[in-house]
């Protein structure tokens, strides 16, 4: 049996991965829970899972909890808990963003230490990590990460002035947190995702390249030196490469399988930066190193918040980001206190220009609290 | 080095072989070569590569051969040849469809007792060779070989009986010997893929599944347990296939990489089983067994090269392979001499089959033979 800790387990991956053990119930053991701010969910986890740790995101959340529970730890913010969990030689199965963007160096460089796998989360990542099974990291001359290209792939970008919140939140293909929702409409996901697969993977930002596809049917591809690529399809279900992640290195039946139609027609074509202009932040901040990407996510961070609740347009986003990254220093990251620190004023920059813009723009939408 | 024998030097994938040998000359070192009736090529070929053996067809042109080069050994059938060399092992890169559609069992059985992989060159298995890589057999639900559709995926099933032999050779994606391009007209080049990839992966008959996919970029897909797939993309140039097949386990490479055009649009459908039944009888064939895989490939060497020659319409082709099939005994086959045997009766059966046609058709259509 496999002793599983979720952090972050009343979230949408969180909540997915509980689904997965609860398909296999006789593989998997739920020893720890770490939830946020969502008490009542928290509760009825630790209720139907018995864990023998349970946290949640502040003390005073934990004492009303311990009281409820009887027993319960204190939480820590994700990105400590995930290297403190490398460091004591966990095999992690990683769906934070954050930890690689803004931690990626020295999370990948401990897992090394410690010789234990990362194991990526994010369809994208794991398609990758699977295409890559049966090679060597030397045969590989590029990674292709697939984007469903958003609600807004066909839309003008002469249009983009006026895109709502509501609009936003549409996504075509997966349903996910209203972040990362925002995130996949400006392709500021995508951006990540390729800070992510430079990390996890070891490859120069010029090695891993992005094709948007629609039907998100096909999430991402490995090519070979000699010419061939690797691809993997699977349908757009978060607990696909959740049971990839619990069961590996085995694979074990699921029911969660393409149909024919599923693949009737797939299309590939390569972003437009102009229209999306996040996904080449990504990249510049990708290549300038050290704070720059701790920026990157703390900035994007306060922008899709703002953006949520009204207070700056869906072409702002950008804006704030390109700023706070421009501010920020390129210099090597030597600590996890070091990040926490860049990742604090970089938001403090963001709040800032956000109030800059506010003054000087007509936003006039409707607010967007998250559920 | 690798030392390299071809069998079937002066043939498509032989000639192709040669090219990637020039490509990579510190690679490889051809040591043998075996051709068919072509005996200038074979000439020209020995001239160049100088192997310590070359093999023609027949004892009079290996004389010729011998008194214009000094040295030459002689022919065998490939099919012996192939099962030879397994026996003797060697690791065998399989391009040859007879091989494993009329004597598989054997074959394979060979080479699982020699512990040598056999490295599948078409580009199907070649794919799902490369699918499978970083798996088990125990994780394969099922695999998916893709195929073109040939010249006449969009024509009405009614006008086939007017198809011209200059129409059936027009094949849209891969330049291929007249044998190999009529079998993919009528599907039954896939129908001994299908044959081929249950010999090769061991699979079920039911495992093995076809998906027309008329970009020919995707090579084929494994399916796993979990729901997940991997598939391979590559250019349609069998010196990638090749190019694996002569590095293996190692990847090299090469400038065949596929370009963000190529990628662009890809549709996958059903095969329809009633317009092409050659796929129909292949899987008959296969589920029954034993002899009947030999008359299926016999009855369709014999009946292409009449409709090649004219004295038999396309339509006929299926209706041909039928009743060879139908004539022969499932029994399974004890040696190769016994599938000599099985293959001589059909070939016979096949033969009388079309003069019986032959008489009762009004073909009328220009005669093609063989360059």
């Amino acid at each position: 049996m496999k002793r599983i800790a979720i952090l972050g387990s009343t979230g949408s991956i969180g909540r997915s991965t509980l689904s997965v053990v609860e398909t296999y119930p006789e593989r998997f053991e739920i020893v720890a829970l770490a939830a946020g701010k969502n008490l009542e969910a928290a509760f009825a986890q630790s209720q139907r899972w018995k864990p023998r740790l349970i946290s949640v995101a502040n003390e005073k959340d934990a004492e009303i909890l311990s009281a409820r529970l009887k027993a319960a730890g204190i939480g820590v913010a994700g990105l400590e808990a995930t290297y403190e969990a490398v460091r004591a030689g966990k095999t992690v199965g990683l769906a934070n963003k954050e930890c690689l963007v803004a931690a990626g160096e020295l999370i990948t460089a401990e897992a090394r230490r410690q010789g234990k796998p990362l194991l990526p989360i994010d369809s994208e990542h794991n398609a990758v990590h699977q295409c890559l099974r049966g090679g060597t990291m030397q045969e590989v001359q590029s990674i292709w990460l697939t984007a469903s290209g958003g609600p807004f792939l066909h839309k003008p970008k002469a249009e983009f002035f006026r895109i709502t919140v509501q609009e936003a939140l549409d996504h075509p293909t997966w349903k996910m947190g209203n972040r990362i929702t925002i995130d996949s409409a400006t392709l500021m996901n995508k951006g990540f995702e390729v800070i992510e697969a430079c990390r996890l993977f070891n490859l120069a930002p010029s090695q891993v390249r992005v094709m948007v596809h629609p039907q998100s049917t096909v999430h991402s591809m490995v090519e070979f030196v000699d010419g061939s690529r690797r691809a993997q399809f699977s349908v757009t279900d978060m607990q696909l490469p959740i049971l990839y992640a619990l069961t590996y290195p085995e694979r074990v039946a699921s029911s969660m399988h393409l149909s024919v139609m599923d693949l009737r027609h797939l299309d590939f074509i390569p972003p437009d930066m102009g229209k999306f202009p996040c996904l080449q932040l990504a990249y510049e901040a990708l290549e300038a190193g050290g704070g720059k990407t701790v920026a990157l996510n703390a900035a994007d961070e306060i922008a899709v918040a703002c953006f949520l609740e009204g207070r700056i347009g869906f072409e702002d986003i950008p804006k704030v980001i390109y700023e706070v990254i421009a501010a920020t220093e390129a210099g090597q990251l030597e600590s996890i206190s070091q990040v926490l620190e860049v990742d604090r004023e970089a938001r403090r920059v963001a709040q800032e220009k956000v109030r800059q813009l506010g003054r000087s723009t007509l936003v006039g939408q409707p607010a967007l609290r998250e559920k």
